[in-house]
C-alpha cells in the first residue's frame, strides 16, 4: 500500500475525526475508495473504534431512483443507524463523476426530502468528508492519475497544526473587522462583516470543520458594492462557467456577465431571492493545492484565492439571534488574487499579491 | 448487463425474500459483487422498498481486526440498524476466498462474541444469503469464469415454486417416518427420525429457508448406528478431506478413517461431545446443481447427494421442547447416492440411485 494512503487515513482518524476508543463510527466507501477504506479500518482498529461501513455507491443509486416512483419514505433503520453513530466518514472517490447524471432532478430532490432527517442525523455527529484519489476524478482535473495523486496528498498531508494557527491569524483580523474590500484589475468589491464570526476551516471537526483537505478562512458578509470579476473556471449545473462579472448594488446582483455559462448563471440568480446576494467570502490558504481541478472540496481551499459564494450563509458566522442571507442554493466562484490585487480589511492591506501581512515578501503598499 | 444477473435479483427480491412496499432493507454487498447490487437496487427500488447499503468487504475486516486489540464491543448503531429492519440480503462474492486467512482465530472468536447481539438481530429479519459469481469463486471451483457463471446461474434460475413442490413429497414422508436407513457400496446407516421435522428448503422465507440456492429437504436425526462413506472431497477448516468413513455405534462416532485429511477429521470430532454425533441429514434435490465447487452453498443442494452434518442440530426441524444435539460446529459431509444406493425410510425405498419414487425410471427394487 502507498505509504500516503495510510497517512492520509491518520490524518482523517486522528486529526480531523477525533475518534476516540468505543466510538460508534459509520464508514461510508466509494466505488473507488476501497484503498482508503482499509487504512482507515486499520487506523479504527487501532484506535479501538467501533466501525459499520456503508457502500456509498453511485452506480447502486442511480439504479434504485430509476426505478423508484416519486413516493420516498423516511428509512427507519437508516435512521436508527445515524442516531445511534458518534462519528460518520464519508470517503469520496467515484468510477465515474456523470454516474447518476439521468437521474431525473424532481425524483432526486423527492429522495432527498425524505432522507432530511437522515442528512441532520449525520450533521449532528463528528462528520469528516475526504476524498480517494481515482482515475474519474484525475479525468475531471485534466491530470494523469499519477499527477493527480501527488496533488491529491499535496493538499491532504499539510501541517495542519501550523496552517491551524496561520489562519487563526486571519480570523481574528475578520472578526474584529467591519469592513472588508477587495481590488483587482477588474474587481473593487466592498462587503461588510460587522459582527459576523470567521471559522478557521482547519480540517477537523475541533475546529467546527468537515473537509478534508481544507484551509480556507470564511464569514458571512452583507451589503456588499461594487464589480468582482472571478476568473477561475467552474463548473456549475453540469456547464462550464468562465469569466463571472457581477455588479452588486445595495447588496443584490444589479448587472451580470460571462463568458462562457452565462445562462446557468442566469438560471443560477434566478433561483430565489437570496441566490443574488452573497452568503460567504471565503479565503483559501492551503498552498498544498495550486492548480483548479474542478472538484471545489479542493478548488475553493486554493492558495492565494479568494471566493464569494451566491446564496445561502453559514449558521456558524452568525452570533446568536441574527439571520444570515437564506436560499436553496450556496454556489461557490473563485477568483485568483496572487498577483495584481489586494485584500483590504477596515481599510488596512491584509493580502496583496497573494501575501498575507505576517509573511516574508509583503509589501503592504501603504502610501 | 447480463440478462442473468436481472433474473437472479428479481428472485432474490420476490421469490427468496417477498420483499414488499415500504419494507425497510440492508443490502450487504461483497467486494465483488456490485453488479448484482445494482440489479438488485433496480429491483427494490421498483417495489418501494427503503434500503441501506452495506460494504461487507473482508480486506476492510481483516484490517481492522488485525489492527484491534482484544476488547471488542457491541456497536449500538449497528445494533439499531438490523433491530429496525424488516429484511437483510446478503450478497457473497469476494476476490479471494483466503482474504482473512492471517486473522488470528482467537480475535476473530472475540469479536464474533461481541457481535453475538448482531447476528441475533440479523437472524431475527427476513434475511437471505446468496452469492454472485466472482472470478475468485471461479478460481474456488476449479472452472473457467465463464463456466462458472452458467454454472451459478443453472443453480439460482429454478422454477422453485415447482422444485418446492416436488420437495413437499419428500418433507411429509420424513414427517411420518420413524427410521431412515441409507444403503450404498460402502454405507448402511440407520437413522432415527421419529417425531422430527423436515423442512423443505425451497430458497424463500417463506419456507424457513434463506438460501439462494438451496433445494435440500432436512431434519435433524438421533440414534445413529452403521457405517458411511463420504466420497464427495469438502475443505473442512482449510484443509482437503477425502473419502471419510464414519462407524457409528449408539448415536455417536465409534471409529472413523479417511483418504485425506483424518487429523482435520480427528480435530474436528474432538470439538466437544456434540461433534461425534448427527445433527443433519439433508437430500440434495437441486439438479441445477451437477458438480462439486468447494462452496457448501451449493454443493450440499447438488441432486442426488446425500448430506450429513456432524454437531449443532437445527431448531426447526425439532418439536417444542425437544433439544437437538448441541456444539460449536456443525460441518456437512457429503456421499453421491447416483449409483448403487438407496434410501429407505420405514423400509420402503424413496429414493434408489437418484431416481425419487415419483419419478420416470424409478425401481423400488423390493422383492
Amino acid at each position: 500500500m502507498d505509504r500516503r494512503i495510510r497517512e492520509h487515513a491518520e490524518t482523517l482518524v486522528d486529526w480531523s475525526a477525533r475518534i476516540e476508543s468505543g466510538e460508534d463510527v459509520v464508514l461510508s466507501v466509494a466505488e473507488g475508495a476501497h484503498d482508503l477504506a482499509v487504512a482507515v479500518a486499520e487506523a479504527l482498529g487501532e484506535r479501538g473504534a467501533n466501525v459499520v461501513t456503508t457502500y456509498a455507491s453511485e452506480e447502486i443509486s442511480r439504479a434504485y431512483l430509476h426505478a423508484h416512483e416519486d413516493d420516498f419514505e423516511t428509512p427507519e433503520h437508516e435512521l436508527a443507524l445515524y442516531e445511534h453513530a458518534d462519528s460518520v466518514l464519508f470517503l469520496g472517490g467515484g468510477r465515474n463523476t456523470f454516474a447518476t447524471a439521468d437521474v431525473d432532478g424532481e425524483i432526486r430532490q423527492a429522495a432527498a426530502r425524505a432522507k432530511q432527517p437522515i442528512k441532520e442525523a449525520r450533521m449532528g455527529t463528528d462528520w469528516v468528508s475526504t476524498v480517494h484519489p481515482t482515475r474519474s476524478l484525475a479525468q475531471q482535473a485534466g491530470m494523469s492519475y499519477e499527477a493527480y495523486q501527488d496533488f491529491v496528498y499535496d493538499a491532504i498531508l499539510r501541517d495542519w497544526e501550523s496552517l491551524a494557527e496561520e489562519m487563526a491569524q486571519l480570523k481574528e483580523i475578520l472578526d474584529d473587522g467591519s469592513e472588508v474590500r477587495l481590488v483587482s484589475e477588474r474587481t473593487d468589491l466592498r462587503m461588510s462583516i460587522e459582527g459576523r464570526i470567521a471559522v478557521n476551516s482547519a480540517a477537523s471537526v475541533a475546529y467546527d470543520s468537515h473537509n478534508l483537505p481544507s484551509g480556507e478562512v470564511f464569514t458571512a458578509p452583507a451589503e456588499t458594492e461594487g464589480e468582482v470579476v472571478f476568473d477561475v473556471p467552474m463548473t456549475i449545473s453540469g456547464a462550464r462557467v468562465r469569466d463571472v462579472w457581477l455588479r452588486f448594488e445595495g447588496g443584490e446582483v444589479a448587472d451580470f456577465s460571462a463568458e462562457a455559462g452565462e445562462e446557468t448563471l442566469a438560471d443560477l440568480l434566478d433561483t430565489d431571492e437570496g441566490a443574488r446576494r452573497l452568503g460567504e467570502l471565503g479565503i483559501g490558504m492551503n498552498r498544498g493545492i495550486d492548480r483548479v481541478t474542478d472538484n471545489i472540496l479542493f478548488d475553493e481551499k486554493m492558495g492565494d484565492t479568494v471566493h464569494l459564494a451566491l446564496g445561502r450563509a453559514y449558521d456558524a458566522c452568525l452570533p446568536e439571534g441574527e439571520v444570515g442571507n437564506d436560499s436553496a442554493v450556496h454556489v461557490d466562484l473563485i477568483t485568483d488574487v496572487s498577483e495584481n490585487s489586494r485584500l483590504e480589511i477596515d481599510g488596512e492591506t491584509v493580502q496583496r499579491d497573494g501575501r498575507f501581512r505576517w509573511e516574508d515578501g509583503f509589501e503592504s503598499g501603504d502610501r
